[in-house]
């Protein structure tokens, strides 16, 4: 079986990445072949197989059909610009996020042998003129570009799985959290850098107010689920095949508590709060309240507090 | 006020002309100049102001920039493949629906003027694993190329206008019964074929049963609601551009009941009732209960039952 990751090179890429590697085999195949692509050339990783790595700009339809030309059997699109910097620049968000999405399916599709692809939607497609709680058939009213773009992408991802020309599953992110590394432009950046900053003995600045309320899943959890969705058999996944991923609503003054319950009061005290009206207009208009129904029928998993996710940094993440 | 019909060849582009060639103006603003472009040269028509026609292929993202060269205070994007045609031939239908329509909105935000822009999108966008009343907030999940290439292209009209780059006004509109003129190749097309042909004296083939249950609107308030549309202010449309417009439903049963009263018995014995497999697989995934609480709210109009239909066919349409 042969394994591609677009957008290797990211955080969650090369979790996955690493995941695949120790496993060596997705849903009882073997993995014959690993390969890791990203805008610039992904950091290599241990595994039982052979892994290459590409550089690969998704914008270019011809250097992905490049980058398939192997074949694969199972397709991460995992790439995308974030929500800070699709807000900030339109056209490169629409470049990358929508039409690389096309060239991505579009690819996939040449490859004639209808391979699992596996997309990263996000729960920013929800907002708007909705009901608070989301259900599965609640309508996407994205109130970024990001949110847009990730919704226009799901409507063709399930389409050309529903034409027969790829086997898409569409997982809609929670917000990640803890993210290790460094800070990227997500405007979702503070959800994690509050805690992994202090928890590495450095300040960090919350934009928002405790009482602000979201929607959270560890990267550790999110990579199990981004396995288990190229695992799922196609009849199970229904006639959408995008949907929410399982996750935890928090305050942040739930979250700040469940650091104190775990490393103590030091990390705490690194908060500094300084609310960003630029940062609440956008994180304001994202949903807090899930019924992720079908991704909990179909077995997608979650952590059980949010002391899971600050043990889960500690466990794989902090910088020692 | 400048004014351009894309799509201003087909049936609804060419009343929607006549309609404001009659009017003059929209919403209390003189219309100076109305241009209709079209994949073939639209048909003239008679109006108190000077009236273009042009030639568009709305692939063609140069073409759609020198359409709109002169100006445009209001746009109308009609142009479309329809159902069966997208379904038959899914690349012309993505490169028409949805990247047509991108470069619609490219050229009307390179304007700089911010221009209304009045797209029709369908109830094809709905579909799949939805409750059977479709709420204003239920989820778009369509089950046919036309209606995923719709959705896409209705995410992307928002969010263009919440960037304030054009003020978009998306239409979902119910099927449009009776269509005057030639069968198109609309997977709806017998909606209005089975009333259209026998009203004229010719057989029509009805290939579904008579309990079938689908939601219309006649070409006559549809005109009415695309006018409306873009003389609403801005303010009132909130965070969702895209809703559905009202209808009504009627099984087939009640339609042909309906041009009983209103024609007579001859016209209903011209119809052959021959279902069609490959037409019911793509008519049974719609969805025929609606409440369009939105557009009703912002004074949307409908038929009061299907003889209006009947009545304005013969009124405006017939052919003598």
């Amino acid at each position: 079986m042969r394994v591609v990751i677009i957008g290797g090179g990211g955080m969650i890429g090369q979790k996955l990445a690493r995941a695949l590697g120790q496993r060596g085999e997705i849903g009882g195949s073997k993995i014959s072949h690993l390969l890791l692509a990203d805008i610039a050339s992904p950091a290599a990783v241990e595994a039982k197989f052979p892994v290459a790595a590409k550089r690969l700009d998704i914008t270019d339809r011809a250097a992905v059909g490049a980058v398939l030309g192997n074949g694969a059997d199972v397709i991460y699109h995992l790439a995308a610009i974030v929500s800070g910097q699709a807000e900030a620049d339109f056209d490169l968000g629409m470049s990358i996020n929508l039409i690389g999405s096309i060239n991505v399916f579009e690819a996939a599709r040449d490859l004639g042998t209808c391979p699992i692809v596996v997309f990263t939607s996000s729960i920013a497609v929800y907002g708007g003129e909705v009901p608070a709680m989301i259900e599965d058939w609640t309508a996407l009213n994205p109130q970024t570009s990001y949110g847009a773009q990730k919704a226009a992408a799901e409507m063709l991802l399930t389409d050309y799985s529903r034409k027969g020309f790829i086997d898409g599953r569409g997982l809609r992110l929670p917000t990640i959290s803890i993210r290790p590394g460094k800070p990227n432009k997500a405007a979702s950046g503070f959800m994690s850098s509050i805690f992994r900053e202090p928890l590495q003995g450095r300040e960090a600045v919350c934009p928002v107010g405790p009482d602000y309320e979201h929607w959270y899943l560890s990267p550790r959890c999110c990579v199990e689920n981004l396995i288990h969705a190229a695992e799922l058999p196609t009849i199970v996944l229904g006639q959408n095949r995008c949907f929410a991923l399982p996750g935890r609503t928090y305050s942040i003054g739930e979250m700040v508590e469940a650091m104190r319950q775990v490393a103590g009061d030091e990390p705490v005290k690194l908060i500094r709060w300084e609310p960003d009206p630029a940062i609440q207009d956008i994180v304001l208009g994202w949903r807090a309240y899930f019924n992720p129904s079908k991704a909990l029928a179909l077995d997608f998993v979650r952590d059980d507090s949010f002391e899971d996710n600050i043990r889960f940094f500690l466990e794989d993440d902090i910088e020692r």
